[in-house]
Parts: C-alpha cells; structure tokens; sequence
C-alpha cells in the first residue's frame, strides 16, 4: 500500500514555531516514526507553500491513497478541491489543531465535501489516524 | 482501558435503513465485531433517541474516553455540547456519513469546538478509528 | 386503514389555553368525533412534549399514513424530520395555525422537505384534511 | 356552494411537460373529474400567465371560496399577495409538488401570510383537499 | 403643466377595500377633487394591475411630469424601475401609507433610486403635495 | 398655525459645501424666503449638530407640525425617533437629497416608521412641501 | 407565596464543574440558604436535562411564580418558549452567568420575549434577585 | 434552422434611449443587419414589456433554438425561468451590457441555472454570437 | 453604600407620555419612594439625552454601584459601553419594558457584554431589584 | 489578428477526467481544431495550475484580445482580476460548464466585472464563440 | 504647519485605565513629548466625549491637517464622517490599538472611506506618524 | 536596522498602469529615493506575484521588520495572514491606495488583525511611515 501525504502553506514551520497549538516536533522526524510505526507501508510526503504545488501533485498522485492537510488553503482554495474531485485516487482531510475551535474562517472547508473522510484536532496522531484508516479499509 | 460509544438519535435504525448512506449491518453486530477486533479495550455502548438520556449518559460516564455519534442532535443541541465541555473525560465526535456533503445545515456542529478531535465519513469505520485514537495516545 | 395521528409538545394544552389560536376542544373531544366520522378509518392518536418520544413513536409506527403535528419541534427538530425519512409510512404534516402568519422562526419546519404533503392553518380541520387525503388515495 | 380555481404561470402545460414533478393529466380532464366527484359544488377555473389576470380575477371573483396555485408567483408576487388581502372571500393556497423539497427560493410564499390555509405536495390531490376544506367548513 | 397620475395594482380598490389603510374615497372622486383644486395643470390618470401596462404607460408619456404610486410593484419591479430611469420626464414616487411602518418587504423600492424625490405616508394627500413639488419648481 | 423645523448635524454648512448635493443656498437666507412664501404660518427653525440637543427640542416642541431633517442621525438614532413617538405632535421626515440614490447605510431611516410622512429629495423644496403637507391638511 | 424554581440541563452539576463561570455551592445547599433567607416564601424546585419535563413542569406548575434558568434550552427550545406563553403564571428568566458575554449562539433567547422580566449575570444571586421581584410586586 | 429572439421589457427602447449602454441604433435596423449576415437562418423576433407574453411566446415556440434577454425580469422571474425549463427548445440567455459590472440586484439571474448557456456583455453583438452559438453546434 | 442611578434619552418623560409602556409615574416622584424604602443607601440619580453627558458621569461616578438605564443609547452606544469597560465600579444594566418583546433593534445591547449584571422588563421595580442585587452581595 | 487563451487550474485534465462535465476531449486535439477551423488568427495558449503564472501571463500578454477561463480562481482570485484591469487587451472570460447551474459559490465571479463580455456553458464551443466575438468586431 | 488632534470618547482617560490596551501614559504628557519633538508644527489638540463637539470641531478647524482618534464613534457616527467629508482640510484617521484585532464591531469605520489615509495599531506613535504623513508631503 | 519590504500581486507594475490610483513612478526607482531618504536603515525588497513566494519569503526573512503590501492577496489569503502570524518578526501592513473608498471586497484584510500596524492610503508615502515607525520605535 502506497500513502502519500500531501501538507499545505506553513506546515514546513511544524516544530519551530507556535508549540502551543502544532507541538515540537517537525514533520520531518515525526514521519521517521510514522515510517518506522507503519512499516508495511510505503509513505511519502510532500510540502508546499504554492497551491499550484499541491493541484499539480494531487493530479499526479501515483498511490493508494492520499492524506491532506492542506493548512490555510483549506479555507479559501477551490481550486485544490477540483483537484481532488478531479482524481480516483481517495483523499482523508486531516488537522492537526481543532479547527472548529479557532477562528470563524477556519470553520469553512471547501474539501471537506469532496474527499472520503476527515480527521481535525488529534495534533501529529492525525496523519497516523488517516494512515490507519487505509489500512482499516485493506483489512476489512 | 474503558471507552464508552454513545449514539445519538435514529441511530438504533442502523443496518435497518437508508443502507446507502448507512451501510447494512446493525450496531449491534458491528459492536460485536467492534469487541473482537479490540479486546484489550473495555468497550460499551449506549444509544437514546433522547437529548437528555444523551447528557444524562456524558454526565455520568465513568470511562478513558468518550466516542459520541450525536446524529441530527450535532447539528441542533448546545445542551449536549455544553455536558461534554463540564466533563474532563477526553470525547471524540464521529460521523458515519461525510456530513460536510450532506444538506447545509448538517455542516454546523455545535460539538466540534468543544472535543477533542473529529472523525467524519469513514462509515462504521469511523467509531473504529477513535477508539484507534485513544489507542495510540496510551501507546504514545 | 390504519392512521397514527402524533401531536408534539403542548398540544396536551388544546382547548384549556390560547383559545384565540387553537380553539376551545381538547383534542379527546376532537378525536371522538374524527373517529364518528371516520368510521372506516382505523385512527389512534398520540401526544407528547418529547422529542424523543415522537422520534420513537414515528420509528415504531404501524400504520398505512402518519399525521404529525410537531408543534414547536417543527422548526427545531432534525431529529424528527430524519426519522420520518427513514420510514416507509407516508407522513403529512400539519399545523393548526397559519404558521406563516406568525413569528418569523416559525416559518421554518425542518420537516417539510421530507413529508408527503403539508396541510397548515386551517385550524382542528387539518387533521381531518389530513384523513381525507389518505383516503382519496385510497379511492384513487 | 361556488368555489373558484385560480392557476399561475405555466400551469397551461400540465400533463404535457415535466410529468416527473407534475404528472400526465392536463388540468381540464383533472377539472372534469373534479366536477364529477364534487357535483354539488359549482367550481369554475381560470388559468393565465399574466400577473394582473391573476390579480384582477381575484378582485372580480364571486364565489365561496377561491383555491389558488400561483405557482411562480407564489415566491415573487406582492401583488396577488395585496390582492388576496384585498378581498373578503376566503382563500386557499395549495402547490401541487413539494415545494419545500425544491429550490431555496421556493420555499418563500408570499401568499401564504395572507391566505386561510395551505395544502401543499399532494399532487393534483392537493386541489381536491382544497376543495374538501370549504366543504367540511360548510358541514361543520 | 400636464401631469400623468400612474398608479398601480390594486389601487383599484381604493375606497372600497382596507379604508383603515387607504381611506373611504375612491380614487375617480379623488381625482375630481384634484382636478377642481389644481385647475391650472392638466391632471391625467392611468390605473392597472398589468406592469407591462404600467412600463408602456411610463415609455410613452407625455408629460411634464410623472406620479407614481407603483403600490406592491414598487418592492418588486426592476423593470418599472428601468422605464423610469429611461425617460426623460421628472417622476415623484408617491404612497398613500407609510410603507417603513409596514412589513420588511415593503421597505425596500426599486423606484427610489431612480426618481426625484420620494413623498409617503400623508394617505391621499400624498397626490396633491408631488402635484405641488410640480408646481413650486415651475414657480421657482 | 405653528410649525418647528428642526435641522441635524453639518446642515450649519448648508451653502457652504459640497453644493452639489446640497445647493448654494445658506439655510438663513432660503428660511427668509419660506417666511415670505408661508406669510400666515409662524415658522421656526433649529439647528444643531448634537443629538441630545435635536431630542430635547423634540420633547419641549410647541408647534402644531415638526419638520425634521435628521441628517446622518436618520440612520443611526433610535434616541430621537423614540422622542418623536413620544410626542403628540405631528412630524414630517425630509431629506435635501434622495437617500435612496447614495449610500447603502443612507437607506435606513430609524424616524421614518415614527413619523407622519416623508419627503426626500426635492432639494431645499422638501421644506416647502412639509410645510404644505401641514397647510393642506388645515385645508382638509 | 409559592414560587418555582425550574433548572434546565447540566445545572444538575452546579458545584462540582467549571466553578469559574458557575461557583462551587450545590444548588441543594445554595435552595436551603434560599429557605433560610426567604422563609415566607414556600420554594420548591426542579432540575431536569429533559426538554419534555421542563415542558411538562411548566404546565403543571401551581404557583405564584416560575423562576426558570432554562440553561442550554433557553437558545434552542421553542417549546419551552411555547409552555410559558401558554399558562398564567409570571415567570421571570434567570441566568447566573452573564449569557452576552459568552459565545454568539447564547445570545437569543427564545424565552425573552415571553417572560415578565429578565435577571442575568449576578451568579447564584439571580435566583435570590428573582424570589425579590416576586415579594416585591406582592408589596407593591 | 429557426432561430427566435425574445427580448424583454425596455429593450423596444433600444437605439432611443441610455445609448452609453445600449448603444445608438433601434433593436429593428439591427435585426435587418442580423437576417442580411445571417441570412441562411430563419430568423424572427419578439419584444414585450410583458412578462406573461414572454412566458407563453416561449411556450409556443417553433424553433430549433431561442435566443432570450429578458432585460429586467432576468432578475426577478421565476415564472419565465419554468417556462424555460418546461420545454424542450434549447434556449441561450443574453444580456448587451456587462450585467456583472453594474448594480448589485443585476448579478443574479433565475434565467441563467436553465439555460444552455450565457453570454453577456458584447454589446448588440451578444446576439450575434448567440446565433453563431446555434450554427457551431448544427455543424459540430 | 453609595449608589447612582444613570438614565439615558427621552427617561426624563417617564410619568408622562407612554404610560402603557412606561408608567404613570414620574422618576422623581419614583426615587422619592426609591429612596424612603432603601434609607440606608445613599441614592442619587442622574438623567441625560446626551450621550456625552452620561459618558462623563460614568466616567466621573464616585459610588459603589451604578444602575444604568442607558434606553435607546443601549443599542447604538459603543462609546458608553467603553466607558463602562473603563471603570472599576460595578455597573448594573436595567431596562423598565421588556426589551426583547419588542423592535428586533432593541433586542441588541453594546452594554450587556461588560456589565456585572441585567434586569429587564419588570417595570420601575428593575430599578429596586437592581438596587437590592448590591444589597444583597454587601450582605453576603 | 492574435488571441491568446489562456487556461486556468485543472483544465490540463480535460478530456481525462469527469468527461460528463467537461467532454472527453484534450485541450491540445481540441486546440489544434481551433486553429484549423480560425486559420487567421494566431492562436496561442497557456496552461497553469498556478494564480501567479497566470497573473504574469496576463501582464505580458502580446495580444489582440485574451480568452481566459479561469477555472476555480474565477470565484476566489482578486488577483487575477487585478491584473486584467491592468492590463489594456480586450478579456473575455469564458467557462466550459454552465457554473450557474452547479454550486452556489461557483455563481460569484471576481473577473466578470473587469472583462469584456462573458460566454458560459457552451462546452468546448465556450472557446469558439470567444474567438468569434474577437473576429465579429474586427469585421463590425 | 498647522496641525489639528482630535481626540474621541474615552481618551481622556488614557494613561489611568486599561493600560494593557492603551498604556500609561496621559495624553497630555504625550502630548508635551510631541511638541518637543515636532517644534516646527504649530500642534495643538482636542478631545470631547461629545459626537456634536466633535463635528463642530472639525467644521471650524483652521489647520493644515487633522488627525482625528474617534474611538468608539469611529464605529457609529455617520455624522463624524459627513462632517469629515465636508470640509477641505485633510484627515488622518488613527488608532492607538489594531481594531482588526479586537471585537468584530470595531473592524468597521464610518470613516475611513473619507479620509485621506489610516493609520492602525502602533500605540500612542499612531499619532506620530500621522504628523510625519503631514511633514513628509510637505517635504515632497 | 534592517527592513524588508515585500510587494504583492500586480505591484511589479506599479508607474507603468492606472496612475491615478497608484501614481507614476515604478517602484525601483521609488525604492531608490527610499535608500536615499533613509540611508542608516538596510532597505531591501521583494516583489512577486505568487503567494507561496509571498509566504516563503515572510518564513524566511531575516529582518528587523518587515513592511508588507499584499495587494489583492490582503482579502484572501488566509496562508500569509498564517505565515505572518507564525514569524516573530514585526510585520507592518501598507496600501497606496484608501482601500476602504474602493470595492467591497477590499475593505476585508486577512492580515490586519496579525500585524503590529496599518498604514493605508497615503499612496507611495505610505512605505515611508512604515519605515518611519520602524525608526521612531528603536528611538523610543
């Protein structure tokens, strides 16, 4: 099974900066555990700031199965939606902090309605929910 | 660990009707499956048509976690919302649909701003994945 | 022909309060006489303030035809609108009052999208309508 | 008893165009059978396009009751509305689809704040209802 | 100075209908009173329930000036709206009722932005003072 | 016959800017000529730029009819409309420019569901007609 | 004097929750000091997390007074709304907290509009507030 | 092929007045240079301040397309829009001026959800390219 | 104990006019009773039209409490809710009528988000009960 | 005469994926068509998923006119608007499918108010009939 | 160079109250530091709590340029603004805390739109570099 | 002291289009006169089109401010309000032009409630105060 994550603008601070709300650890070494963690599975993962970026890699997504956290693109980029309803491949949304919780503009998301699942507010454990979510699917 | 599922309304129907959107199998015999697949878990479950046997339940738990599937009352019951946020007992909001692409007003939750994380769209899979969540936070 | 008349909260109250609005029968009174002149009908009639009740009563209903009166559920219940469209039954929904022609929230019934047919202000007659327009099917 | 129906715009092409929503009948074989189950009532129809037929129908009608499908106009016509408010015989609004189950902006009447009763979604039945409503207040 | 009196759908009704509203004087008896009042200026006036009519009536005019009472039209026509801001005779909008002080709906006109000046609320009186706004300009 | 007009804040500019939309005219010298003009009327006037002041003369008016034109306290003074529901005296709302031609927040008026009647937007002659309004109704 | 106080959802959990925003007193212990301090007054009270009971409480009330802190319902119960308007009895509307310095959604009250008076914000003293305007309307 | 143009209210003004927008030649000279251009289509046209005159021309139209711009009803009618959608005549839907770039209520269109398709804003030439729009197709 | 009570615009007419709304009674004559029944208080009271005038006196107070009855300011006052904001004292916001059974403008209140407490809709005794509510927290 | 279309994201994918909106043709077979059938004009055009690509397209464009189908960024991009109004060619903004009739936040466009004219809906043949326009003015 | 503050609601009590928002220093003390350090402007200063002093202010100010602090009437007063766009001085509007971060009634300025420029959020320098926008035009 | 000075979208043609909102000069040569001017402070700047470049540069920044002109991307670009919000680095937001007298749509700035201040429409000045209050706060 093929995984590929695909983190959206500012995601690439993960571990620098606010702790408060994304933790300390960045994405690079969390997803040394994550392989080590799910090591039947072929992970990879890309960031972008550029939401051209992300379109362009979600169309050419060669995998089983994609997780997104597309970050402040969620809420305003249709384009990346298109995207994703564009594809075959199934998309998981994740979060790491509780939109829900946070500002009012952080509550709209234009994926939500087009991808498979979604999963906000387990901090890093999101990405490994999603994985975890494919590998429930294989088994069942 | 104990983890205590609570469904909300019409979700006693399961398996019953609207199989598109719910799937076939009763919960019931999901949670069978539910206890199997997770025996080192302490797993019950609750179902109420009623708002206040849905408080009554939160209020009262005794458990490691909460997994909530509150239904139509998602969408309309700050009652509930306000019984989750007096308890310190960690809660997670799942849905079996992707309610985001379901009518307008199934996209409000008045839940989501005060759990610990949302799981919306995996079908029966999705109560699976929370208990995967608190899972993975012991193991943490 | 079975029919279930199910009347939501405060309608206990027909015929003691607000006399202006709702008349000065108790809905008993009515009931003798609709079922005088209904003879042919099989009609039982419930009551309740309870949300979950009605849900219950609409859930477990053994009847060819449901007439629901769900009162001030009707513009905040989505549980009870979801659980008439997991039936089978066919539901009419009707209103004692010209709902229309009063405050603004009551504009708005939840319940609507998902009935059969809407029968509103014509006072303790919209039941009757509402028996008559199962009956014409029958005919029909 | 004298009881007159009143049809909005493109209610000429029922039983000819989108018989999904509106079914196979033209309104003057309906109106025929009509006339045959309700011998006792003297009905009468009018059917135009024209706002201000509409409207001058109203004013100039003699008759016990009025039972009126504005069909479009219901959602855009202060005028027929003004027109209802007008006149001293009492008027019954009736829609043959669901209309709360269509578009938005068919669920604003601005008739229905001014009318005696609504029956709406039964069909042509919903004509036959409108007329038992005048009949059963006769009988009451 | 010739002046075009137009006024819209059920002025008509004017002293026979809602003379708590409207008053008990027709409109003709008004006018004559009108007449007699203002003997310098030639008065003519036009009533119909049709906007079309009330559009060709407005395109075609050939006056010094316009008054406009566009009743229930007013809230709704952005065509009336378009024939007046087309021609190039002054049009006063006139209402016998005080429009603000009655439904939502009736706040909003079409007309005003498009006229030159805007007269409501001194019931029939509102006729004679635009007739004077016509009649101070020429004296000014 | 006593009549009391009351000018809001920045009409002390009248004649001085933005004539445009205002006109040239200082309000000193057009009131010298409404003096002449109205001759058996007893005309006063007021001006002020504070809105306590404009209620406080509105509560102590003696006068048959008050003129009010509130300026930019129209649209956001629910104080001086309530000391014009207050009072017994009848008031006429006016405005120099169409309010409705100009900005969106210019086209709520608080007064004008309080007052008598309206008149907007015959330049400095919307004094003149309000003075009228209360000559004709003498007349009546 | 009889008086009833009628507490809505989670207000079972006063004392032990969130003593921030609510105190650290039972509401047992606070309605003895109540007794202790009122003893002329025959108090009795009730809590429920039930729509339905509420509902039901209010009908059956036999009392001088109802004071109700309808909690969560107090934005989302239209029925609770509909009981009050329907019986005799004044009832005032109590929160302990300041509800407009909260969230959005505990902004509206659909209590507001028919209850006699509004005490909000003065904590645990609400209810003593509330027990005063009864003695004192019953000096007056 | 069998073109038909509807034009709506106003537009028999076109030439006349507002030629900023509309531009300086009469709807009549135009169409002699459309059927000159054109002249292997069977071209006809209509106009009408009427908005059910345009509702039954479209009824009973003959042709292998319509070419409608309904000027000012665009914006306000339902009723043309269902009888756009209750026939089977492909229909385009054309404004001469850039709708979008003017007053707010003439960016929404009932018109535009049922039409085939939409072109806007290319002057007279709109139904130029409408016309070409039916002859791509026949030679597609 | 030290008190001051602060009325806002057009509360100097209380006892005079509205007395359906607002009593019979006159304030002073009110505060003479306020004043023999709270003896140990030392009352004082202060009424305006002016917005700045009761900003000032806000500002300036020199008292253990304030009770503000800001009337029509309370809905369109930033500037005293500021001042509010920017004292150390106490403030008890009351209301004699029952704001939310009237104008939807009136159920909007810039203060009740930095008051202590509010009291509304009991007529002059909200401004007893908001005299008892410091009272009774000296007392407690 | 040259054109330059210009394409924005997803819009490589035609003809690969949802053949039911947009067709089972490649833009490239579909562009070398259009050459074909306007061998004239010099057609050229450029694809991006990127905001900023396209933005700098449009500010280097060396055209006659420009074709843009903006795709997504039609209802999210200020900043491609931004540039057409920079710029001095002629746009015409066109879309493959009729975006009135799918979601509602496919209805708003940012480029509608700064382009030429617009052509929706039309399929491929949208492209078409935008070179036409360019050519029908060239010939006008 | 002559230069104007005027200083809204509330600042007199800068430097006494809130000081996490607005600091510790007066006004008049901040004041002294400005003229020191700007010695060639002729500054002078203005505060009111006063909506009409304030107008009254900016009509008659003799001055190269104003820089006005309206606080909270920033946000309400219509009359601020027309007495702003009245005059032929230029307007710096300032504000010593972000607005955009706080209270969402506080993002809107009546203002701003006629101003000439803004200047949000830098402490008590906002008012600093207002002067410098003055010196440095003057120095352009 | 160094500062950063980033330009958004359509900025690179700043002097050479639409000089009457954002003037004659290109930036260059405006930058230059600005490292005249303040030749002690470290001026540097970025100009692109592109978001992701905006937000890579804001994460990258090595600077003691940084002066950001997001043009179109200020209304909606929620990921550089998130890179901004993310950077410990002193962010100043500046427009040339008065954003809030233009569209709509430019009044609403994802970026103002996360930065330490805006300066808007002082046109090119507005730079200069930016750097000014870099200046005056090292000097405080």
């Amino acid at each position: 099974m093929k995984l590929h994550i695909i983190n959206g603008p500012n995601l690439n601070l993960l571990g620098k900066r606010e702790p408060k709300i994304y933790g300390k650890k960045s994405f690079k070494s969390f997803f040394t555990e994550l392989q080590f963690k799910f090591r039947k599975v072929e992970l990879s993962y890309f960031q972008s700031n550029s939401e051209s970026d992300l379109i362009t890699k979600i169309q050419n997504a060669k995998a089983d199965g994609i997780i997104i956290n597309a970050a402040a693109y969620t809420h305003t980029s249709i384009a990346i939606a298109d995207a994703i309803a564009a594809i075959d491949i199934p998309v998981v949304e994740i979060h790491i902090s509780n939109t829900h919780a946070r500002e009012d503009f952080r509550k709209k998301s234009y994926l939500s309605p087009v991808v498979k699942g979604c999963i906000f507010g387990f901090g890093m454990q999101s990405y490994e929910l999603a994985i975890q979510s494919f590998l429930n699917q294989e088994n069942a």
